[in-house]
């Protein structure tokens, strides 16, 4: 919009500045950078899946006083790259199954780069014109995935505990901000939208955890006793959410149940497709989300099923004047900010006043591998978790808990032939994560399905292969094998 | 802790992945990403501080659905450098002034990269446990800096919003979530606490904006007159916000004696240091931000005075067990994360679930440089404000409106030997500011100071030079006597 000059200006010696480097060290120290990371993804696989260590070790390291004069830079990244970035689960390790993996694509990483470099703030239009511009084109892109309307809009956010906030503010503000309101969810929900609703002053004993019914799905009935109950006590039912699918299980609520029961009753819902929601991208994966699109907001991750590095959230709403009539403020300090119609400000739209361009990682790697490639990968995680479910049925020292969900299968020790108690069956499944956990590279996680102690894997890295998968499972059926001999 | 093993894994051949890269093609597209940012650095002075476009013209170039196939990744990174993440607000140019400009290191974007790259999550120890450790480590030199004792804490959060927001949840807690919960803040407080108190469900009447002294200060009487008045009504106060300082003009607020007012009236004292409050690494902001030490809490915003890339703010409270009473909770999914005793879960201490690690950049570039030049930096800017007052108060055309503090200057087009209406002044001082914007490289940006209009240059900037601060006070003056003479 305004012509640039192009003369370059030499650094003044006016003033020494003890921040900057030289451009050749600066490339220099990229390389370096560049190099460590392309190394560890080559060196990633053989590697075991978890590390970590006790806060006193690492205290003895890195607990030091900042120094005074500054250090080698080769030396400072080294050290991050060996002592400190390492010591941590390798979330993108093909390997690791453990709550909702997270294994970014190398566009994405680099977008990461760029938009550190760059510097941009995509608060309002006038401060990043051009990546909130970038903005308006992914939420577009996801906004049609889902199936939502062209009214419909959204952010991105730093991930699903933020987009949860923020719908539940929404949500509050839309039904005008009522004395004595209440949520709902099943008991299966992510822990994130309990903390979002305290955060936004909802008393822990007006949170109605529903009972989930046997595939761990909501229970409509238990939800309708539940609003019924509380509005005939006066209290004010003010958002539903669904998910879509669990942490736990993967399953998917009744949305379409859920979506009629909120339109008659006039709740507001709000769908948690957090971890399962890229899925819409895949035919499988639309057809098991259908009812979504019926939602009043929707959260999801694409640093889980959609492969970006942290923090990449998203949070869609239907009508995008309930973001902006809950968090749009005044600021004389930032009067001259306001562009004029059709040109948003992203910060009237949730919590955040600065922001990165979180849109750009997603952008680019869409841009670089192109919407089948994602689509291939999204498919093969419920395609290894079937496979995974096909061997854990087939097996007859496993059980299966709940049918694979998306990407997530969820099993146990417990041989078929014997009759070994809830009690016994979870110490021995403890013992079983804790071999995994000691003896393979593979990590797993666990979880309680109604009281029962189970392993789980979540399959969501494009990584990984049915090699990866079978390779687990036959060490958890070994050690569990073991385990039963003594 | 666990043994790695060292093996090569090939890539497998069982799948087809569409989304990895061949490391030489990995590395290949780093250089070409580190080279853009590097030619960037040093063509930036050069430029225009700011840029940007209309939606329409953007909207033409980018809003395209997401395509099937890839591109070239060459490409793509070319289209973001020269179409989207250009087409902004410089943050880092050394003659931006507006709103609080944001000039990264080197490390700090390395860091970004690394963090991306490595996509570690400090959530809990067990799933970060170096990313957690290098966080207690950035955390405690923040504790030190500020004066906090030893049982201090807390966390690196997206920005100053999230600070604010996490700090009032636990005010909130802190006192019992009581009905009709009051906050106070003086009338030129950042729009981020409105916007904080909101979400938790503070309701707008209840919000209190006390008037500003003549320097901008919040007034004690006034504060104790509200509150008195409030208890009178049946309100409880939970929370006082402190200005360290002001967005607007740079001003702190009495903090020592809204401490010792606190104490008296056991209310929660959150200090927004979030643009100020690294000041405090050099002596004379130390002397100016005296008594910090005494609130509850403090925000600060490392993207701001600290030279880093965004998002880095964080949140100190004096007492850690007032976060993590507010924001722990319980979810079987992370039933595996209790690591046990002082290894702290970060997700247990505000908002967000899956974080990225944000200490690194802190980390890295004060490793690198050494808090020698961090001081130095920061005293610059003061320094500079500083000379800018000087300049301004010598100089015929224009007007002082707030004495420099911290980086801020604010001033106006307003001649000695002249009488001009107030109403007039803003029309010519938006003028001066267009004509800035327009023909000027340099972009400042304006307030309001108790209803009069005002210019403001806000000098954060380390690579900014007493030229820069010069040339652009002496354009506005020149434009000023242009304006005065039609």
């Amino acid at each position: 919009m305004k012509r640039r000059s192009e003369t370059k200006r030499k650094l003044s010696d006016e003033t020494g500045n003890g921040l900057q480097m030289a451009p050749e060290l600066m490339l220099e120290l990229a390389r370096k950078a560049a190099e460590l990371l392309v190394a560890r993804t080559e060196t990633l696989p053989g590697e075991n899946a978890w590390d970590g260590e006790f806060r006193q070790g690492l205290e003895k390291q890195l607990l030091k006083d900042p120094p005074e004069a500054g250090r080698p830079p080769e030396e400072v990244i080294e050290q991050a790259a060996r002592e400190i970035l390492p010591i941590a689960m390798r979330l993108d390790h093909p390997r690791c199954f453990a709550f909702i993996p997270s294994a970014p694509t190398w566009p994405g990483v680099l977008a990461d780069f760029m938009a550190a470099g760059y510097n941009v703030n995509a608060c309002t239009w006038l401060v990043g014109s051009g990546p909130s511009q970038l903005e308006l084109v992914v939420i577009d892109w996801l906004r049609q995935w889902v199936g939502y309307p062209e009214s419909a809009g959204g952010l991105l956010t730093s991930g699903g505990s933020a987009a949860s906030l923020d719908a539940l503010v929404a949500a509050r503000e839309a039904a005008g901000h009522p004395e004595r309101a209440t949520v709902y969810m099943s008991d299966q929900s992510h822990s994130a939208h309990i903390r979002a609703a305290r955060i936004i002053g909802i008393r822990p004993e007006c949170i109605r955890l529903t009972p989930s019914d046997d595939l761990f799905r909501l229970d409509m009935d238990a939800l309708a006793q539940a609003v019924a109950d509380d509005r005939a006590a006066g209290f004010k039912p003010i958002a539903v959410c669904a998910n879509a699918g669990t942490s736990s299980t993967g399953t998917i609520d009744p949305i379409e149940a859920m979506a009629d029961y909120c339109e008659v009753e006039d709740i507001w819902l709000h769908v948690d497709a957090a971890y399962g929601g890229f899925a819409v991208v895949t035919e499988q994966g639309k057809e098991l989300l259908r009812g979504m699109e019926r939602a009043d907001s929707i959260g999801l991750d694409a640093h889980k099923w959609f492969f970006q590095p942290y923090e990449a959230g998203c949070l869609l709403v239907k009508d995008l004047s309930t973001l902006e009539n809950a968090f749009g403020v005044h600021h004389d300090i930032l009067q001259d900010t306001i562009w004029g119609a059709n040109h948003p400000n992203f910060s009237d739209r949730g919590l955040q006043l600065s922001r990165s361009v979180r849109a750009l990682k997603i952008w680019m790697s869409v841009q670089t591998f192109g919407m089948d490639a994602f689509r291939c990968a999204v498919a093969k995680g419920m395609e290894l978790a079937a496979r995974a479910e096909a061997f854990v049925r087939e097996n007859q020292t496993l059980e299966m808990l709940n049918p694979a969900s998306l990407g997530i299968v969820c099993f146990r020790i417990n041989p078929a032939d014997t009759a070994i108690d809830e009690e016994e069956l979870a110490e021995i499944n403890k013992t079983i994560l804790a071999r995994i956990f000691w003896e393979d590279k593979a990590f797993i996680s666990s979880t309680l399905l109604h009281g029962k102690f189970s392993l789980r894997l979540c399959i969501v890295n494009h990584t990984t292969t049915w090699d990866d998968v079978r390779e687990t499972l036959e060490a958890a059926e070994r050690f569990g094998r073991e385990t039963l001999a003594y």
